[in-house]
């Protein structure tokens, strides 16, 4: 693949495709040539801002022309599958919206393929590229947070209820790419409780608590029930702890120079030493480029000089596969699941 | 029992031991009459506030003593069992610090010798005196709240590590003393999970859903290694939703007029309708005594009028059943436990 | 007038002209025609987006055009007098932004050339017609406040600096117009403090009180130069009392069930006896639709229906000679200028 | 004066001498002697406290005793001048709450006869001990702040209404001490305004602006009228910017990498170049000793070592003169009034 243009064809241009098109317009080493909708409003709606677009209501025409480099595949998860399939038995790179698809099964295919074929998948877990998460990871390789105890991810919000996936499918693959990109081993286990209330059998709200190595642990409450909107995540380690509140208008990384330490003594009634230990707080600057802009530019990176992208067809894959262990454990009230 | 001044002795004046004294000597219908503690220094402190206080180091004289009826008993978990049941074949009252026992089998037989005795046990939840617990419960009895879907509890910040039990049975009893008060139901179980990074065998943070009838659920998450301090509480019911933010100075209680309705529709494609309803916040004037003081009160009428307390033996049998499933539940990977 | 279209052109495209162009095109009773820019390539970027606008470099071309009805003025401040002037010669309707002209005579003239010629000046103090504001003054009028003791409003953040006027110019125009609304009241007096940090003559941050009748006070605190961005409002009364918060994201408006009463006593150490008053607070929901959109509803019924516009060009003065009347007393060391 | 203990003797045990007592009981190198107040159950209620207290209805006694060596002088102000002259007269240093007197002329009396007589006056001015203060003290002194641009201070809140003085003599003393340690210059002059709401002479809120050489401005806002608890100081300097808001429970200073640069251009419509420059924040940790604890070490090292105070009469007569020019702009509709 040289420097030319990757031309980019969007499948699905409902609420998040038209995010997709602009990026990708934006981006100088990108264009977009073809969208697709099964709804001709959208299409049109699409087309008076960008009346340069062709479109099709049927996305095997975008798949098999000999236009496009990539297709972006915006639609409902169910689809995913089918779809990237078809798109990667024609000989295009791929883009999945999250989650990647409906089943880890379907995903491991997918991976196989495009391993298969040499072709690229990428799975627009967005916040993988937001700027915070950029710099939490940052301070983790620097080891400025030191050994890993925790992640709490809080995402809770009023709605937007999903009429085909539950709240799990909805909103924790955010807080699961960030916790797998940032922790960056291999979980153990799942645990998850929920509960629907509106008979639907779709969960409204959930509990997630991620077993890893070493006594770390990672949990996710996420929720369409809340009256406020939260958006925090805790990291603590052995030097310091993180507060992440993406509601925060500008300091949205806190970095605390806090920490225990256990002394082991001689006393026999309190046989261990606690020793807090609390310094400065500080708020690095962040990247505040749109995270998907960012993105973009690991994908050109990835198609033109076969840089391995930060969110690819694994990392997908591996979400898939937390979803579903929590979604059975919802279903058998907290019922342990093995990665 | 006649309106006399109800005479109290103090077993344990560490931490806590000096607010229930200071608030017995307030009130009054109640007056502290002696003191224990097996550290002459802990004596020599109070004294030097109250020196008319009489002093022992061994419990058992308090206890045996005819100048009292009532024992508060304030001192570890582990040795709330004994004291109480010495102090109830006595003939005393009690009031033991949360949580009320090491093990259900003691809570129940002490619950079991209080009746038969014709005592009173009074368990020192003091967060179900709380003015803003005080206006939740009103708001739910008075229908405010409708059907409830969720209670959701956050108590976390840096530390106290104790060294006798676990951030569960440390911090949990106040936010499981509010769920059973407010939700005012029989939990059919609990999961829990949890992690220890010391090496001492006692969890330092937890997450515990507790499942009701009905889709209603809990979940409590506690934490001794939070940078930050948090201690905020979501309820949601059909027709309003509630914040507590008890780390806010003055608007601590926040009454959402906020839900969801789902309508059935006949389309095929998206098969409910979601409607959302907003409207004001509103908060209201809450109690701002001291809990303990109201606790103090709501011990008198019991004694002297035969009231029924808030937080009796019974209740705190309840937290206990509660705490010890959860312990279970986190010692074996989630496993959900009956109660 | 009858109910057909009211055509706009908009001389401007600069930094909001674009948000003029986009609710003009929105309203079902407005359309934009023309465009008029010095710098061709902002000509070129609204062109993008508008394909079907006209367009020209020269002002006057668009009001003498025989297509429009409306010369929406986006231009700075210190065109503002001539391009009215002329539209209105030319028998058009004006809109203008913010503040309306550099001087008191300049706003007389307008103001008394539109009554002449029997046209319509409004002045885009788009503040006025934001929800949090028209539902304070819905409180204000039913009497919820009661007698008004004070307004006091903060607008501070870090730059944008203008070069052509100060801070008071540049910001104050926000507070003023709002508080003229609210307050409803012609003001006594304006003495005014500032201060310029880097030699440009043009103040970056100043402090206004606004003298009214009554001992009632107003006071706005302007600020290029703040670390962090504030914008909020304390109304008193003596019923109740408003904190207006617009960083918040949604309970912006919060009504304060608090005040003070005075009794008269025969204590002659202390004669008066201050009783204080604190219940509930309540955010009442607030119209969340773009104020620009309210604003453009607000100039159709003024020109399709003879409604008088809740700003029009005696609003657009009275807000000029308060500006001018802080200006003076700024440069003169805080000297009381009479209104 | 040796290494033996400072005794001290307070007048006036109301709302503030309790906690000037305890302070002068807990430093190791002071202790109280004996209180006074003309309100005996006043003197009871410390005594419950400390009954090894002597005590007297006569503040003369104190003054003339022999078994003290500072008068700590905790009544209202328009006593002051005439406690302290007596005290200094009979030998004795004296530490005087804030503000130091009713007026300039006695302020400097005072000081000419404590110096006249060797002796050490201190005011009561806490906040010149707050951490926090301390910390941006600190800031400024190595440069970290660069050259002063303004001093900005938010001090509201809902009464208490004092009866003998107005709002600016009530809480503006706090911020102007802090004003005036931090920004270490001879102010020129101050501009004020304010009102008085009840019909008592007294201004229940006020507005200060102070002008100091080369553009740095300060601006104190002062409040018993204010529906919600403001304490915020915002301080600006070329190189960096903070913002003290101690009603944070932690986070309480905090430090931005934030600023602005003028680049002279030879563009000629715009012809300066602003430049804004961002960067992290961050909280350094705070001194969280009781302010007045530290005060009163300061003392000592006055009193023993001869160490300069940070409050002494000249600070506090500087205060006064501030005050005494504000009440005057106030009362002459803020008339500039050099100091």
């Amino acid at each position: 693949m040289n420097d030319n243009l990757i031309k980019v064809s969007v499948v699905g241009v409902g609420y998040w495709g038209p995010n997709i098109i602009r990026n990708f317009i934006s981006n100088a080493h990108t264009s977009v040539d073809s969208i697709c909708d099964i709804r001709s409003e959208r299409i049109d709606a699409i087309r008076s801002i960008y009346p340069f677009l062709k479109s099709t209501r049927d996305y095997r025409e975008l798949v098999h022309s000999s236009d496009n480099d990539l297709i972006a595949i915006c639609t409902p998860v169910f689809t995913h599958y089918e779809i990237a399939r078809e798109a990667l038995l024609a000989g295009k790179h791929v883009l999945l919206t999250k989650p990647m698809t409906s089943t880890t099964e379907q995903a491991e295919e997918l991976v196989n393929l495009s391993e298969k074929k040499g072709l690229k998948i990428f799975v627009d877990h967005t916040f993988m590229y937001h700027g915070a998460v950029k710099k939490m990871k940052e301070l983790l390789l620097e080891g400025k947070i030191g050994d890993l105890y925790y992640f709490d991810s809080v995402r809770v919000n009023l709605g937007l209820f999903q009429h085909d996936v539950n709240v799990v499918w909805d909103l924790a693959p955010h807080d699961i790419s960030i916790m797998y990109y940032l922790l960056d081993q291999y979980p153990e286990s799942v645990i998850a409780t929920g509960a629907d209330h509106f008979g639907t059998k779709l969960e409204d709200m959930a509990y997630l608590t991620v077993y890893y190595p070493n006594n770390l642990i990672a949990h996710i409450h996420v929720n369409w029930l809340s009256p406020v909107k939260i958006r925090q995540t805790l990291i603590a380690g052995s030097k310091r702890m993180i507060v992440w509140d993406d509601n925060e208008p500008s300091e949205k990384v806190r970095i605390y120079d806090k920490g225990i330490e256990i002394v082991p003594t001689s006393d026999q009634v309190y046989d261990i030493l606690i020793q807090y230990r609390t310094g400065d707080m500080y708020c690095p600057k962040i990247d505040t480029r749109e995270a998907l802009a960012v993105e973009v530019e690991d994908i050109v990176n990835s198609i033109q000089h076969g840089k391995t992208p930060i969110s690819d067809g694994k990392v997908g894959l591996m979400i898939v596969k937390i979803l579903e262990a929590a979604q059975y454990s919802i279903k058998h009230r907290g019922k342990e699941v093995k990665i």
